[in-house]
């Protein structure tokens, strides 16, 4: 008998963000005007037309447990979603509906994976996928994207990483942290892959909704017979409708998986919220006021993308460059290692981060937490006054850094290939 | 490679329940007058004043995400009302909230349990903990309660089937599905029995508020400095407060053991739906409407109770123990085995619920599905009128078995003596 807690709970990775997280709470708790680029969520309030649907949903008292799937009317909406949107064809029995999105990803992993398999994922990353994997008996795979190519990670840059215990890929497009897009070439060459080698995708498309430049959204297990019975798509609505503290997400996956997924989350959680879900049904469904406010919303950080992007290229000594969704944007920030603010030398993004909010209150996320060394990530998810504030004190931030670089003007002038 | 899937989710047993509910949900589609004793949760709807504070939430704007642990003023009403009602004292780094009470059980077990640990679970027990047990790598240990003393499991029924490998004991009183109650000194023996041998205690409460004939909550946590120290306290506002769909439950533990919990929902989950929380701290905190209408749940349910007893123990053939706690009675059908139904015979609870259902349209859960072979569970949360016609066709069903024992009226006359 032994009081040792789990080894595995306790080797969960503390996110990194929290430590300036915390920091910039306290430092808002005794006043401080603190300025954050760190939101992972959408700065607008759900649409007035969902708010309304959760308010009859309480009157008509829809309080009491859903199947532990999700509502049949919920999984039948996201089932025309997934068909419309898509071009996906399941049947409810193929949706699991679960607290959240990030769930739904855990899930999916958890209902794949046995001991010691192999998950690849491309990095940049969302900070859950390898302590995910890894809490589900797998080993993460971290295949590093090229800053060159926008960190898109092609077939031909994941076939090196593949081994006979390679069980999964887990694809973020558009991505988080960075803002990527792959491309239906650059998918189907995955699919393929995925296909001849015999390995699951776990498709996050999170994201799916937030999208610039005319791009087009593909989901992968659209592009083939084959890669359907492979893929596990994700998808939910906090991002599309401003509904991140409602906890609807929501994974598609052939019947087997969603089979062992619904077992999992039976026996584990239970269904998600009923309000939630029947609000939910309402947000897939609307077809005026809800593809009329996802434009506003669109079209508003499109507008601070634009400008965000421009402004940090604008500062000497770091760069970015355009994302094509969700609302992110990753700056380059490894010319200023080496540099002093005052007795402090940055030596890498947490350093930075650290340093960027207790001299001048702005708070971004080091992108170490994404596996992704010598960049920050700075959301763009808050209004355009925010951002001009924000940037003008990055700026005079970095201008006053010193050290041989800053001393040495040339020295930020190397051109950026990328 | 291979597309195996997980093989701990592949063995995840299907509930038994599955069987039952899906035939009768089939059956109410064809028009059939179908009366269910399933249910297991209030079928009372959530009262008034927590759906307006719910109405309010939507009104505000609370529509984005919480902290992963819950919110800080729902943790600190949390602890408020464990001080009130419990004795204990936790501070609000303790609390996790998580969506519903059947993840904290989950997330608690996570926490402590590495491969091959040892988890008591005294039975009958709910469905769900043995199949947590073994999703996060333990192995469950069932100890038998018996039926002379109620099912209470006491410290001198544990003792035999501690090893090296016992880990935790999961307790749960009052009891799902048997309605038991541990009383102070049995819970003190089993404290003492935990501090003594070195392991946790996972202490599901969460029908604490539905509680009879003016017996006693105790919480084993406030038994003692040390076994504080080894308790995880569970616990929620879905029975008290009939909010089963909104998905609001909570942990309380000691720190460390708080710290892994919340590290593991953090990275799997995050946190619980924005406007539940916001209505489970008026669930919590309200003094006048809260209490009132626990007390008319409860005597409602007492009076159905006391009901349900006495029409099950008129019947012959079967019998029940009055229940001390929640709303579910276990009857007795062992000595139907062996009748038959036309050319089926009764050999188990779920042949027995099987025919019943189709027979006389009648739904109960079966007693192996709580590792209880010989009964069958009957929720009493169902209104007077539809107990009385549920048990008239029950006592038809059961005068029309025919067999051995049918023929021999006295079979059914052996006294029970518990």
């Amino acid at each position: 008998m032994s009081l040792e807690l789990s080894r595995v709970c306790a080797a969960i990775s503390p996110s990194p963000t929290l430590a300036i997280d915390s920091k910039a709470k306290a430092m808002r708790a005794e006043g401080r005007d603190v300025i954050s680029f760190c939101a992972g969520e959408p700065d607008f309030m759900t649409p007035q037309h969902i708010r309304t649907a959760a308010h009859e949903a309480l009157d008509m008292g829809l309080t009491k447990y859903t199947p532990s799937a999700g509502t049949l009317e919920l999984r039948k909406a996201i089932c025309h979603k997934l068909l419309i949107d898509n071009d996906l064809s399941y049947v409810p029995a193929q949706i699991i509906v679960s607290n959240g999105a990030k769930f739904s990803v855990f899930a999916a992993l958890r209902a794949i994976i046995n001991p010691g398999d192999e998950i690849l994922i491309p990095s940049p990353c969302w900070v859950s996928y390898p302590e995910m994997v890894k809490i589900a008996g797998g080993v993460p795979v971290l295949v590093p994207g090229d800053p060159k190519k926008s960190f898109v990670t092609e077939a031909a840059d994941l076939a090196p990483y593949i081994t006979e215990k390679t069980k999964a890929l887990i694809l973020n497009s558009p991505n988080n942290p960075n803002g990527c897009i792959w491309n239906r070439r650059q998918l189907k060459e995955i699919a393929d892959l995925a296909v001849a080698r015999g390995f699951y995708v776990v498709s996050d498309e999170i994201y799916e909704k937030l999208i610039y430049d005319g791009e087009e959204h593909v989901s992968i297990a659209s592009l083939g017979e084959q890669i359907y019975k492979q893929t596990i798509v994700i998808n939910g609505v906090s991002k599309a409708y401003a509904m991140t503290g409602w906890r609807i997400g929501y994974a598609a996956a052939p019947l087997e998986i969603a089979k062992a997924m619904n077992a999992l989350q039976s026996q584990v959680a239970s269904g998600s919220n009923s309000i939630a879900q029947y609000a939910s049904v309402k947000a897939l469904t609307s077809k005026g006021r809800g593809p009329a406010h996802l434009k506003m919303m669109r079209d508003a950080y499109d507008e601070r993308r634009m400008h965000i992007v421009m402004r940090i290229n604008r500062i000497k000594g770091v760069h970015c460059t355009m994302p094509k969704g969700a609302f992110y944007v990753m700056m380059d920030i490894s010319k200023l290692f080496g540099l002093y603010d005052g007795d402090v030398e940055i030596t890498d993004s947490m350093t930075f981060a650290q340093q960027l909010l207790e001299s001048v209150d702005v708070a971004v996320v080091p992108g170490s937490a994404f596996y992704s060394e010598g960049y920050c990530r700075l959301s763009y998810a808050t209004s355009m006054e925010e951002i001009d504030r924000g940037i003008d004190r990055i700026e005079k931030y970095i201008k006053r850094l010193t050290g041989s670089k800053g001393d040495d003007e040339d020295a930020f002038n190397e051109d950026y290939d990328f």
